[in-house]
């Protein structure tokens, strides 16, 4: 899916609208009105909130017109289901980009730029903002430009900081904002200036162990199983939408060292893979939950 | 998914066939056109073998006509997709049946008794046929009837057991005969007569250790996780198509023993996990390959 | 490990005592002095506390006098390892007695007596009780007392029903009182009089989902996996000691009722593990942490 | 465990011999003697055949004399466990070495440089020898010699390269040599030549889907989980003892290319994994089976 060759390329439909009779029938008429084919093809109709989604990757070359005009004939359709209705129309012939915000930690950084390298990922790194300097050369062997923005000590006069971390990611019009091990609390007006992109990795299986040290909490309670979570940044710490989680089983040998290095294996994957649904749109938000059409 | 209330009764519609656009259009439009609501919807496009797979699960109580009206209207939309369509509608207030086959070793048995009693299986246990008597007390205690069909140790003089097996089995008219750790190897014209009915839970992760003694083959590997495979069985022992497969980790310090009693757990859970997606109509056959819409 | 012939038989020593040169060396010269023969042991030396931990089996069959004897011997070596220590010693000969707890769902007990009648269980279920009658008749099936203790719905006038488990239960003198979804909070008087042997499965991946309905906390919160908990009961709700934890994938597709099915699977094996490595000898104890010598 | 520092420093001794009495006794006297302190401590007593195996880590700072004094004063307590008494001790503090074969496909190699990188390895990647020189660039930005060495497309013309290979790890008498998805078979003699540190990952759960194209071998035969195999290399393809193994889920819609991806994530954890364990003396290889004392 991460390719974009002639044949590869899909328009890719996301759709979430009150459930009613039809709906389906409707997006999928329209579809085969131009000869449309449909090679994945993801419904969930949620019985709690009386809410339908769906999913549609279209066979690009089966569609006798571009990307914009299949926006503007789908609207009608669309208008038919509500005014509530949310869609996206993504196109994968066209260049994503994401932007990296990092600290000190590089598992999940060197996971990312070898995935990139490895083709894995459908979009391209721009840009890896650190607050330290650490990942700086690293970044720059696999050619993708670092920017060390550092941060003040006290809390709060970290305002400019941010304020350059936003002006620095907001000049690549990202895709997704990864908060790639950054350790830094984003300011609400951020969480809410990317929200729905700003997607960040926590080192425990939410909702335990939130906030700081999740590995020390972890073992102070005796734990069988450490996770990670990968989730959409909101102003409630760790509490946001959470897209993928998984876990790996430790012992009472595993001292806060051997949890901390185990759970980077589960980080990297986590991350990776929630980020990638969010870039292949197989992700939509609801309230506090998510629809993940994998 | 297990229970028939009014409101959770079903019609669930399968339905493979050649690839070409438009099927699913034209199913959910035929839907929609009497108002049905369809609460799940699976798809799946094979870009190998050129074959579409759908499973729909309609709310019955939104159907303004009875299953035989329903299949019958539909026959005439399956029609159009080609002469190769294979498809079925299944009633969830229809009752379905089973029948288990058994030996000695009991932990399949009481597992599907338990899920049985607790209302977890959307069928009846009709009856229970072991080659010795020994789990006929504890099958009769969930008032389900226990028969002991005794096998001659000489392979070849099994001929008359598997005729008896036979005629006790087709009396309930079974949507699925269950080897439930039987040990027995059906012969070829059995096979070809429950062919798509007959699950068989076999301990080992195949195609890995074949046939007989999966735990001492596996030990004598050094693997380092052990497994257990539901399939559909076919004259080809242990090949037919799989339906569910899951692992267990082992060590160096266990022995075939462990391993026999750690294999236990996953024999019970992928068992009744296939036999319950083959019962909800969740599992579609194309050649060796199922696709299951869990 | 489960059976007792006379080869089987095992002493299993578990020993914790703050850590020092040199334990190590005193138990195996200790045990090496009469020829005994270790065919299990377990390890533990914790850097945080400080203390040190061990189990080891001991083939009977290799000891040259009765469990009785090799206790008083022992007891002037661990003597030297001061005054702190903790140490048993389990003559896997004697007999070992378990009681359940049970309330209407039925799936633990189920397991639990499947796995008794198949000879996974180190022990005998001496009695089930209920706070509701319904699992008396299979219970009986299996050849074990089932006792109907009706609890008040007002929680403050509970104090007899408890007083009338726990002589039921004492009557037995168990090595284990399994709460097998008994769905009441002990009172802090059991809790206490049974430190050590009351063990609880929790449906939920503690600490996270304390309480009632963990399920629904789950779904509300959108995770991608649930679990169960195997613990310890203390007077703190969900808080003893974890002995076990597992969990399964679920999806945005999973009702609340698929979770409480899927949960089952968990609850079941995690129950089930956790009780026999009770019974083994196999968990160790220190404040809020466990030792599982698997 | 990975890091050695002056507390950190551990002597890791390893060893097997023909089980009897009094062995645990004999070694831990010995280290009890001088006042060693032991960290980590692994046993086990082989059923099968009759073997006694053994790892333990002792603090290097409370041993009084170097680890060779060490070795030669061990040697006599070893002598008196028998002639086929197989035992290590290794030097933390020692730096060791490794080297990378690795092809075009780049996902292995990126993990270990990054696991270098992040000081996850107690090792140093000295050099990475590629029959293609595509790797070459992101090698050489980690700081580490990269080698292409050319490969004929004729294998009976190989002999040279292979030779060439041969001199290029040599050179760094390395712990491990890491065949990071090579993808050529080693000639016998090269197997017995680097036996015992030669370590490869193999795309599949084995034994199922020996040699080329295991993913397409999965596809076609319909499995429902893949998995990767880190296994010493021997004379017989992929049938070398088995390090460690891990699977992941997949389904009906998953592709080859999807399970090429999936997979990467398992090779990339159960090589590193093994690698690791390989490294810190874990492993100890006893005819086709391995145990690990992880």
């Amino acid at each position: 899916m991460s390719t974009t060759s002639a044949t590869d390329r899909r328009y890719v439909l996301t759709l979430g609208c009150p459930d009613r009779p039809g709906i389906i029938a409707g997006i999928t008429t329209f579809i085969a009105g131009f000869g449309g084919s449909i090679v994945e093809a993801g419904y969930h109709s949620d019985p709690d909130t009386g809410w339908f989604f769906t999913r549609q990757a279209i066979r690009a070359d089966t569609v006798p017109f571009g990307a914009e005009a299949l926006r503007a004939h789908f609207a009608g359709v669309a208008a038919g289901f509500g005014p509530e209705t949310d869609w996206h129309l993504h196109d994968t012939g066209e260049p994503r980009r994401i932007v990296l915000l990092v600290s000190k930690d590089g598992h999940c950084l060197h996971d990312l730029l070898g995935r990139a390298a490895a083709g894995e990922l459908p979009a391209t790194i721009e840009a890896v903002i650190g607050n330290h300097p650490d990942l700086g050369p690293i970044t720059e062997a696999h050619g993708v430009k670092f920017h060390h923005v550092p941060f003040p000590k006290d809390p709060a006069e970290r305002g400019p900081a941010f304020e350059q971390v936003r002006d620095l990611v907001d000049a690549h019009d990202p895709s997704a904002v990864v908060l790639a091990r950054f350790m830094q609390v984003l300011p609400a007006e951020l969480c809410e200036h990317w929200a729905g992109r700003a997607i960040n990795i926590h080192h425990s299986f939410l909702p335990s162990f939130v906030g700081a040290r999740p590995y020390h909490q972890a073992y102070a309670r005796g734990v069988k199983l450490i996770g990670a979570t990968c989730h959409y940044v909101t102003a409630e710490l760790d509490a946001g939408p959470i897209i993928e989680q998984d876990v790996t089983r430790i012992d009472h040998a595993d001292t806060v060292s051997d949890m901390v290095r185990q759970g980077r294996d589960i980080e990297r994957v986590v991350l990776s893979r929630g980020l990638r649904w969010h870039l292949e749109g197989r992700v939509l938000v609801h309230g506090r939950r998510t629809v993940v059409f994998e």
